[in-house]
């Protein structure tokens, strides 16, 4: 539980380096990241090398009592690189070849590139093998940032060819796996396969899964070189990535399996405006969505089920996003404790002082350009204090899963059936309705064993094998509660319809099946009704209807649809377990009518529906009250309470820690 | 009046077959169209052929009692034939080739493909020149589907070049016809036309519709190479092509002369969702909108002046569109009876079973995924006993024409003029208006007879010769009645302006010639107002200021707009006819107040305005009222009626089919 | 103050051309301009000439005693050229080539195509360089339309090296001055720089900023090479370029230092529809934006500090905005008067007919396609009466100088930091102001001498150096009136942030520093409050908070943002002078709220605040009164006045001249 920042030594005088890194140590930092974008500086030509400024600023970080993280400097590579070796560059899938002038412009696949980034970074690697000062690497910067996991170079194809070739025992397997035959799309041989190039109509889903695992796969291949080569020259320090938000094109699941410690970067204010359905609201935009970047710790945490860290933390105003509203006060402060809540060790602001030069001058730093002291300063000051006070690192011990995959991910991606079907937002729907309870949640990939966890949450297992199946099926029969959502056993792992009624291998377990589906509108009314009840609850977007077998239906549509009465949603009891099969996309209050019985039923502790914006987690001992919204907020906990920090009244974008685990019976309440 | 199926037994095993083959006959189904995308299946390698399964298929077919229409599997260029022959590949406009990977991947200019086609094309027909089960043939699939009717290829190049020198006497004759002098255009010699490619601003309308007519003639010479090969086989089947709806960019009526009969591929709820302007209602969503189905089908039926197939009927759910809602109950037999009371002798549904494997798999069938009954196989089962009772195919009897001319859109489509300017909207507005009153519509071209016709609308008669004018005014001066639309007389057959006021050759014919013109934002107040009463009633997007001569205003301008009381829609009275000329884009309201005193003027039976959603049809001594509004509906004949189908009260998505003709003093009441 | 207008001989007959140019000498008409895309008709073959027709043409024109302005024909050149020579085309930054086809494709870096200008231009300047009746020339036409000052091509790329060589002392002054470090952009030689092309994130900032430079700067060159041939061949011609309203690419004042008049092309329905934020107006729709055309008048007429032409004045309805409404009942000579107002001394309708062909055919002329008079014709006709009655054509004395720059311009173009953000909007807005008070107006480059100004308003002047802020200061402190707008004093030449507080060297004068900026979307509330009052007022899109030192505030935040009661906009008095500055961009009101005051204390004669779309300018000795609103007015000065046209009571669309200056004390009264 500790602060950092990233600093780039390079962009600044060396008078003024000792300045700066005497106020990161007063202000209680512990980690200073660097040297992620330095290739041209570190070798300002071929086989030329300067580290010594290098030396010098992880000396005095040292000399400060902090810790040095390092980057290899591979996602940048210099002008003199690509000139020499023009064949590094990525393609789009029109040809196009992304030049040099910004960043991320290599390919994956390059052979040239991969010699090049083991040339440069066996180089750093070894010249920092014994430093004292450097506890740790990152490896590259952002993968996959700009679009830039699926490339379309002939390296591309190659690799694709090979990937293929291995994977399938003959072009007859892989035509007959995929299912060619349709519109005469038979391949004669693996050589005869590119990557999806420009077509008149969609191409082939199978192609393109295969197409989005390769590409993703390159990305975990070209990680594992770095952390090789790291561990090679020191096996004692960490290796990490910085993952994004909502990254779709990599599966950072896979990725993480070779890295000791998983990383990621937080920017709540960009995150609500460029990558969330609908408008922002007003809180939004000045703090974030906590279930947005919840549900990323979340994931972040549960891909290695360790403790993460956020390696660039929002520090004010940035660049990227459509707009640029200042963060609310105090929510600079706000993040880290929130992040903490959801199991981070260290969050270390992105970056020290706004850059005087390059695309990123419209990005605050934690310094104005003038080097004094901005907003985010004094909130990492506090937050690095308080976090220090809070004290011991417990890992956050989740009782419900949410079950995602990157497959099903890409697989709904390139078939959305409607414009509005994203993954993720249905994912945070489902998600979010366990947070508004103030679980905490993993997000954890099928394949986790599952029998830790009260209750299991599965928005869209679209990609369903047996042995998934019948892992499922154990987990119900043991007592387990399991709630899936629609579009689940569609496809085989070719993206191939299995020819069998939905939920396919799953069916025996839900005791429905899927009769049909639809896609819908807005302007259609789409409305179910609680069979116990009067009260109907909107949904949007998709519609199964559902024929059930031994399931009793919990909820049945009610609108100016075509068939009323149909099973929606609905539950099977299976010895102390009970499987819940949702066939619509909830809205908010019908995703709250499943959950809250969820946890009930598997007697998980929770709170009353809490207000939008506030969200409450449990870490160790203590819980966490983070108020994203704009609203004053009163905590009215059960039991008696010790705050270690702020009191059962908090302001907007403010924070409260108690001493217990308060949780059930708390209400809170929005004061306006 | 029958009903068949679209199979693809290639994508099932053979066991299956019979299982299929038997359901389709029991539903009394007696086409199963076959193959069109079958080539890489048929001739796996080249030279290596494989005719067996589709032999079996045939066969199967003919025991059961059915016929099988079989296609020409020249949409779907195989793999090795794109590797063995790149060149046939289209190109886009940039230059980026539409590669391999889903369908219509070929250019229809290309020398090579015109070969592969012959050697294809011959193979198949010769193997079933003598099978007793094959009716006729399809030729290809959609042709232009995808956008595929302009490719911008060297072999289009070259063919562009020989078109234009076979057409122009000299390139001089070139330059003066299209008028090069404007922005120093001129060409040296024929060998200097491209086709037009990017440019820094518009390109010139004369070139933009020679490369239009070129591209569409170039489908035509492609179509006819199959028919000629197919009718050298046997000249007893039939030989169509399946067209789609609202294909902008191929002549059908060119194509069309060289077929035996016409078909077109119906997709009710897909049709109203991308092509149609503004947002569809809920009821549209669940079963189309019937003008717009209606005027394909009657386009097409026109086109030989001869019952239609539809080749592919909507039989579900559907994949293309932005959203797939489930169609309303009903609606997949609605639409077979809807195309009946068109004209259409069979309706064959696409397809026999959802496909588990490649582009289509959200693509309902009539059978699910598992091979069981979906709700479209029901429909159309019941579909197939009615329409054999129905019996008797007679042709229909249309008295009323709405003339329609694809060189006026290509060229309307060129130089809009308003983003909301488009020509099968202005033609539907007319169109409708007709229709609901029940009235049957040829959709012809300029060039057919119209003294069959008791009154001839011709939304927008952009390009005119003296030989239309002439015969317009004949028609007119021998009593027939006659509406022009707006926009009509504007052009020379080489998109250029003439030096006379609008409507150039046809002024002396109306009465009245265009002062001015000017296209409209929604923003602008535009309404017209009765000149022999209180009321005004909107118009949209273009109003032309009319100057009369002869002519008497009908309807003037009454609105914020720069001159009122001006002539917006004149009437002359030419002996026993009327020319009316409209010069505003009328709204409904206003469209039914030109096309209910037209047909009260030419004497044709109608019925009083018929409720949104509601038509009715007369065929042969039938009456058909088919009920696209999600309302139930009563109907109120004013004469005795014997109900061979439904009664006189009947549902959303339902249909009645009455034995007598019901038109005259017909009413009909929603009933909510 | 005369009418002129643009005729195109070669597009019509021989025999029609006298009839013609009888008719513009009836209507008083002085100026015909003409050739401007006649390259292939002067020159059909390489160095094969044909001069003759338009040695007539100017002969005639003569003879009926107006006089020529001829056209160098280079918008167009022909392709037998294009094909001779294919380098001279246009690349986009993707590498798409820009074909022959339309206008305006070649490279003005092309060494080919500016040894074939210099070809073209001095053989048409020697052809004329003795015939009287030729009184100036128009070089080429309306540089940049169509996005075409940025080409990518080879030339491009060997021409930028060339510039920045020239430019920068080494490599090394470049990636200092420019900021390389960031992101390993650092550039090894000149020759390792190219244009900006395709890359996977934003190009760098200083290097965009340079390739608008280099980019404007090659078509000053080229203007250069036409101007130097002409003024070879006869010293006494005029020569003048023809802008185009709110052009970005162009630097227009660096241009104009090469020419002795400047002129544009003004199309007020089209720009209010293609170049503004927000939908256009009903009055807006019919004649425009006084404002928006105002602006281009008194920035065009400010570059050379003379009167100005307007060589392109809208005859009527047009082809090229999204919608062509014919234009108010009068419009057309209201442009006429308000263009002279503003300091015009000839109006050149565009154009003479409506042009049979090519691209042009929905673009109206004074005459109709048949040659009648159209209603452009009888405008232009009393027009050019009335303008002889006014007499005297007296420069415009503007009191009040706007400070543009196309530097700033760019700037901020590449990093708008919203969505939002227009800077063409934004002087708008502070210039509208300014007019809705009757006061004339220079927009002028930051460079000009401010001494003779009373007051100066600078919107936004993002890159400050020294020298300016010097001068500025000295402005104010010698008693000058200095308003300066958001985003002021943020970068230096470069593109790169000072590293002090914004507004940089215009701290101490401003004696305020902003503390941090944001950008704001509409759903946050946005307001600010008059400290001495209790009015709040709305603001938009950008706030910067202020820290004031010796400055004193004038209105500070009151909304739901997240810092209230801080300073928005601030005031300081030095000596006789004031600054204000002002950290938003103000709404109508507020801005109104800033102008007024300053207009008070620098004495300049004002208005009362005019109805929209009213506007109210001196010129010489006299009054002009124009009406672009849909209302008749109602006009009461202070003082008696004698009308020279129209009276105290105008019509929509309409004009009025009074003989006397009757600015101080004038209300205006809209009727409805």
């Amino acid at each position: 539980m500790t602060i950092g920042v990233c600093y780039f030594p390079e962009h600044w005088p060396r008078e003024r380096w000792e300045t700066d890194i005497e106020a990161m140590a007063d202000a209680g930092f512990e980690y200073v990241r660097m040297a992620e974008f330095s290739w041209a500086v570190l070798e300002p030509e071929r086989g030329q090398f300067d580290f010594e400024w290098l030396d010098e600023a992880v000396e005095l970080i040292g000399e400060h009592g902090m810790q040095a993280v390092l980057c290899t400097p591979t996602a940048t590579p210099p002008k003199w690189l690509v000139d020499e070796r023009p064949g590094i560059l990525q393609e789009d899938s029109d040809g196009t070849v992304r030049e040099h002038g910004s960043r991320r412009h290599y390919c994956f696949n390059s052979t040239a590139y991969r010699e090049e980034t083991e040339r440069i970074v066996s180089r750093v690697a070894d010249r920092y093998a014994d430093d004292p000062h450097v506890a740790g690497w990152q490896t590259d910067n952002e993968f996959g940032c700009h679009g830039t996991v699926r490339c379309y170079c002939a390296d591309c194809a190659d690799a694709f060819r090979e990937y293929l070739a291995e994977k399938y025992d003959s072009i007859e397997a892989l035509n007959d796996a995929w299912g060619t035959t349709f519109w005469s799309q038979r391949y004669p041989s693996f050589e005869a396969i590119d990557p999806p190039g420009p077509t008149p109509s969609d191409h082939h889903p199978s192609r393109l899964l295969e197409y989005a695992r390769f590409s993703s796969n390159a990305v975990v291949e070209y990680n594992r070189l770095h952390v090789d080569l790291l561990r090679e020259a020191n096996s004692e320090w960490f290796v990490t990535h910085n993952f994004m938000g909502r990254f779709s094109n990599l599966d950072a699941y896979a990725v993480s399996e070779d890295l000791d410690l998983v990383s990621w970067d937080s920017y709540p204010t960009g995150f609500v405006q460029d990558r969330l359905a609908g408008e922002p609201t007003p809180a939004q935009l000045r703090a974030g969505d906590p279930d947005q970047i919840g549900m990323d710790h979340d994931l972040y945490r549960s891909a290695l089920d360790r403790p993460f860290w956020v390696m660039e933390q929002q520090p004010g105003d940035i660049n990227w996003p459509p707009y640029a509203p200042q963060p609310g006060d105090g929510a600079m402060r706000l993040w880290a404790h929130h992040a903490t809540a959801h199991g981070a060790d260290a969050v270390l602001y992105f970056r020290w002082r706004r850059c005087l030069e390059g695309q990123e001058q419209y990005h605050a730093g934690l310094r104005k350009q003038d080097g004094s002291p901005d907003r985010g300063y004094h909130g990492a000051k506090q937050a690095a204090a308080e976090l220090a006070e809070v004290g011991e690192d417990d890992h956050v011990e989740a009782p419900v899963a949410v079950l995602f995959d990157f497959e099903n991910l890409w697989a709904l991606t390139e078939q959305p059936h409607s414009p509005d079907f994203d993954y993720w937002e249905l994912l945070e729907r489902f998600y979010g309705a366990a947070r508004a309870r103030g679980t905490q949640v993993d997000v954890v990939h099928p394949t986790t064993p599952l029998e830790e966890y009260d209750a299991v949450v599965a928005p869209a297992l679209h990609l369903v094998d047996d042995v998934l199946a019948t892992r499922l099926t154990a987990y119900v029969e043991n007592g387990g509660e399991l709630l899936l959502g629609p579009r689940t056993g569609v496809k085989d792992a070719y993206n191939k319809l299995r020819p069998v009624p939905q939920p396919g291998p799953l069916a025996d377990l839900v005791g429905a099946t899927v009769d049909r589906h639809e896609s819908l509108p807005s302007q259609l009314d789409t409305r179910v009704r609680n069979v116990n009840g009067e009260n109907t609850y909107q949904f949007q977007v998709w519609a199964e209807w559902l024929e059930t077998a031994t399931a009793t239906p919990l909820f049945v549509y009610d609108a100016d649809g075509v068939e009323n009465d149909r099973a929606a949603i609905t539950r099977r009891d299976v010895g102390d377990g009970t499987v819940v099969y949702c066939g619509v996309w909830p809205s908010e209050s019908l995703a709250d009518e499943l959950i809250e019985p969820l946890l009930a039923r598997a007697d998980v502790p929770s709170s009353d529906r809490l207000p939008d914006g506030v969200r409450v987690n449990v870490r160790g001992g203590r819980t966490w009250i983070t108020n994203f919204s704009s609203d004053r907020i009163r905590i009215k906990p059960a039991t008696d309470v010790t705050w270690l920090i702020g009191t059962a009244t908090i302001d907007a974008y403010d924070v409260a820690v108690a001493e217990q685990r308060v949780l059930d019976g708390l209400s809170i309440e929005p004061l306006g």
